[in-house]
């Protein structure tokens, strides 16, 4: 997984959107539909190419999580991709399946890597608290929380939680993976219109379900099952807590990657590697 | 359908929405999945009734069409709407599937009748035109249009089409109705974050296929293939146009139906009984 394509090839960003309801997850497993699968099958068949060509995705997302805002990159010889460059997108487009949209494919800068380069990951979790249920026509990407929920307790909640700490009680243990993430965004609104609450979460990684996990003991802050210091109780105490729920995924959407101006990619890249080991494993 | 329940009945209002997909449309099919069907058979499960208590709704709407704003009302016995008044909404919430969601269940007014004392429905039409596709989390409810879409010319085609008109060219023929209607609203707008263009189109009543035919027309004012005046001069020469193209009904939600104050409920009405026979079948 190296910061530059190998002579003879050109690495090819690609911004991207899927719903997740349908895959179980985004990385390649045998016989399971998966995101990665689905792009790597169109790939190799709009290039009419008999290998399969790669992504590196920024953040690898567990079945049932949505994405707007995902990126990739890919290795591709660069033959192929001066023959197919015009018209890849619109290629895919008609060979992809509609659950999976891919906005843009263009030559990446020099250093770039879809995960490494990557400074932050904002996720967006959405839930829908009116008594009757969630709009039908969102209801697969908002979940329907059954009690009325308090902004302010949520928001008061949140901002103990900012900053970088040992997430250990929000994550699922990996061996020999370390748990410290900076929290930089954790934050709540609610839509006027629609009375939908989103919540903002946006870090420079995130371990395996500390998203889902983190959102699970904000709604019992919100419904007021607990007191808006408990969830950074847990945290403090850095082990895993069974009163933290993790939360279903199909409220979960990566909305955005974010990467550095194209000069500092490769430095980027090189500093993920070596400040923390990122997980290999799945993100949320 | 008179406009008063019967001696020792309630009249109970409905505001309800649907994921029109999974449906054969609105109105109760043998053999077909509806959604008065669902609705009727999950009033008479959680009220343990043996009779059905048939409904009558403001928008008839086709198979695949959604609604976020439809109303109807249902004539309850005295006894089971108080039995059952308080905990009807959460037992209808457990009992409905998740594509049907009821919001607001109360007594009506005197005089309502939820599809003659209606005022006016407001429907939207979505519809993506960015080249990759549409936003796979609402693509089931927004269409992919595959050229660009000019707003000001369609805008431009719109305003010709506002005011009372005969609709016969966009309408579905019905022996011995009207297709003279009052379009109020029909204007469109592109969200300036999605990129999604919205028409919102509003009247006092719609004849079978009027909106999506009114859509068809703007499309192929947007993509250039027609002038802006060209729905108009449709419109005038009053026989349905083999030219005009019925989109699909995915993109079409009923968003809201107003009604007039209370006072006014009875004599609205009765004036939409005698001004027009209004159409016995679809309406979208």
């Amino acid at each position: 997984m190296s910061d530059q394509a190998e002579p003879g090839f050109v690495r090819v960003r690609l911004d991207l959107s899927y719903d997740g309801k349908d895959f179980s997850g985004w990385a390649k497993q045998t016989s399971r539909r998966t995101v990665q699968g689905e792009i790597e099958d169109a790939l190799r068949t709009v290039t009419r190419s008999s290998v399969t060509y790669d992504l590196t995705v920024a953040g690898r997302t567990d079945a049932g999580v949505h994405a707007r805002g995902q990126v990739a990159h890919v290795d591709l010889p660069e033959a192929v991709w001066a023959e197919h460059e015009e018209k890849l997108l619109r290629r895919l487009a008609g060979r992809l399946p509609l659950d999976v949209r891919i906005w843009r494919a263009a030559p990446a800068p020099a250093g770039f890597n879809a995960r490494f380069s990557a400074l932050w990951r904002r996720y967006a979790y959405r839930v829908g608290d009116r008594p009757g249920g969630v709009d039908p026509l969102t209801r697969g990407h908002v979940l329907w929380h059954d009690r009325p929920l308090d902004l302010d307790a949520m928001n008061e909640a949140a901002a103990l939680m900012v900053g970088e700490h040992d997430f250990a009680a929000y994550c699922k243990k990996r061996e020999g993976a370390t748990t410290i993430r900076t929290l930089q965004k954790l934050r709540w609104v609610r839509d006027p219109a629609t009375g939908v609450l989103t919540a903002t979460v946006q870090a420079d990684a995130f371990c395996h379900n500390m998203v889902r996990a983190l959102i699970g003991a904000a709604l019992f802050v919100g419904d007021g099952r607990r007191p808006a210091a408990w969830p950074a109780e847990v945290l403090a105490a850095k082990v895993r807590d069974p009163g933290v729920h993790v939360v279903r995924p199909h409220g979960l959407t990566l909305e955005e990657v974010a990467y550095p101006a194209d000069a500092l990619l490769a430095a980027r890249a090189a500093e993920a590697r070596n400040v923390r080991t990122l997980p290999g494993a799945g993100c949320c």
